[in-house]
């Protein structure tokens, strides 16, 4: 098995949609959880935060214990139900300017 | 051993100490990993991002596989190494208002 990668990416969320994405995301809510475990996405946390502007913030971590991100990456995004997943999830979303979802953060501190 | 718990945590950071605050998180300087893996601190990540707004902020990861957190924290905090580096990285910091250090935030999400 490869290196496992790890990603830390935020963006923002509408808070008329807080509660809504918080179902969504659910512990008891499917999601596309499969199809993230199919694409070797794992131990992928989401944590929510209000900023002193009073904007809100979701800050994601995964990790990616596959051979080839890139492909991973594609079929993912080539599969019809995560196609709708975004289509649902998406508008609830504000990313940052230029970025068409998540923004990618650059990790400074790594300690296993 | 105990469930793993996981944290999520953010704060923002001076732009000026910005240099200064990545190179004493470097991989190669010991900072106080061994303190942090003594406390049973492990898988601990910090990515950088800058906001539209043009401020900085700091996400922090990490998971604690000990058996009893507050007790391993207390032992953290006493530590007279682990204060002197607290008394070096926390001017570098911009807490969120009424913390005194890195905000916790909400988890909204979890897969395994």
């Amino acid at each position: 098995m490869a290196q496992t990668l790890r990603f830390g990416m935020v963006i923002g969320i509408r808070p008329e949609k807080l509660d809504e994405y918080q179902a969504l995301h659910a512990d008891d809510h499917p999601g596309v959880r499969d199809l993230l475990a199919a694409a070797h996405m794992r131990n992928f946390s989401i944590y929510l935060q209000q900023f002193p502007d009073g904007k809100h913030y979701l800050f994601g971590y995964f990790e990616y214990d596959g051979d080839d991100y890139d492909a991973d990456m594609a079929r993912l995004a080539a599969e019809p139900r995560n196609q709708q997943w975004l289509a649902t999830c998406g508008p609830m979303q504000i990313p940052f300017p230029g970025e068409p979802t998540w923004q990618q953060m650059q990790r400074v501190y790594y300690q296993a």
